[in-house]
């Protein structure tokens, strides 16, 4: 049994990913708004707090993330870099602020999806996003220390989502979060470092 | 022959591509301190500045770029950020603010490093925004109006740059910036969108 902190417990995503882990890890659940723990990922200081409570854990997942869509042409640059701010850096801080926290041997979790290898119209800023959460996930695995390791799970649209994602994936066969759940799964109780666990494509 | 400008123009690697370019092409120099224009391109008003200057042009080529490079541990936030704010952002702003001045069917080239696929210690901001750009390269090919075309150019370590990078790139091969440069004219003068031409590896 491990303790693993799940930050966007309460979403689509974080959800099935704390139903999978609980069935045999000790999880806590964090949330922006919701759950029995919160914090503002987007900022470093909120997330150093987040840890001074909770402690030594053994692995990290983070399923948050916000990136603005609309047309290349008319996207302004603070729109665009909406997607920096939250969604890589959002993830990016909770790696640099809960890496003294994890235990050695413990795992970091994050979040892309498939739009880093499938572009579609008005998506330009998630799939820059994405690819630079790949990027980091490939650099800091060589880089982590007492061998702690780091993944990236990559779905494709969630079943779950469709309702309101539909008109952006035309054709793009959705997944359950539950199956998506999986690969967190992979992550946190596998060992490899550097993957990018790619779901539904 | 089609007017190009470069930006980066007087960098090592920008000053190979203008050598190329200029042989068929109308060549506007232009770099942050140095060249017959001057930009800032981490600021997109100035970005902005520059191009009501020079006006359409058929091509637009960045060669620019700084990013932090230390151990993953100790970096902190701000170090990390740099990369983002300059190398990426600064080929963003340029390709945002540019657009409606590029002519129809015309490019833009931009520049990664092999960095993106061969994370090296203590570059894990390099790799996160080397692939950031590869992501926005990717998104934006299939959304530019007007047969408008982008490209990426992600060369190894340059010979010329040896002096000072060697520790970082030990067994790498270097190339020439004049073998760099000439994937800039494959962007420039081919008919490809959404490509990353890796030089040397
Ligand atoms: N949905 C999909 O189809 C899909 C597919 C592929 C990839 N993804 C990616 O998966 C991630 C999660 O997506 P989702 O659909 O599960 O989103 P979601 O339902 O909106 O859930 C977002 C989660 O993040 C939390 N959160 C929001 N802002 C936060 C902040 N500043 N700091 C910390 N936590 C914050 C939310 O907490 P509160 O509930 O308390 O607000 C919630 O737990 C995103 O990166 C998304 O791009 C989603
Ligand atoms: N050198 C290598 O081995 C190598 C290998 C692969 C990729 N790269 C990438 O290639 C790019 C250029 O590298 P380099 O070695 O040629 O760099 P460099 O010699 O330092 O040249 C940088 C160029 O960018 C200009 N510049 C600097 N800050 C700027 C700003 N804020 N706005 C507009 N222009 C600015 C400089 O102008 P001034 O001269 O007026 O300051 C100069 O023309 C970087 O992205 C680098 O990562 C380099």
């Amino acid at each position: 049994m491990k303790k693993i902190v799940v930050i966007g417990a309460t979403g689509t995503l974080g959800q099935a990913v704390v139903r999978e882990l609980k069935a045999r890890h000790e999880v806590i659940e964090v949330g922006a708004r919701r759950g029995a723990h919160r914090v503002d990922s987007t900022d470093p200081a909120s997330v150093e707090q987040l840890f001074s409570q909770i402690g030594q854990v053994d692995g990290v997942v983070t399923a948050t993330g916000k990136v603005y869509f609309g047309p290349l042409p008319e996207m302004t640059i603070e729109q665009f870099r909406k997607g920096l701010d939250d969604k890589l850096m959002g993830q990016v801080n909770v790696v640099m602020a809960a890496l003294r926290y994890v235990n050695d041997g413990g795992s970091f979790t994050l979040t892309s999806g498939i739009l880093a290898d499938e572009p579609i119209r008005e998506g330009v800023s998630a799939t820059t996003v994405n690819l630079a959460l790949e990027g980091f996930v490939r650099g800091a695995a060589i880089e982590l220390p007492r061998g702690i390791r780091i993944n990236l799970v990559s779905p494709t649209v969630l079943s779950e989502a469709m309702d309101s994602y539909a008109p952006y994936f035309r054709g793009f066969e959705p997944v359950s979060a539950q199956r998506a759940a999986l690969a967190y799964l992979r992550s946190v109780e596998g060992a490899q470092t550097g993957r990018v666990y790619r779901v539904g494509y």
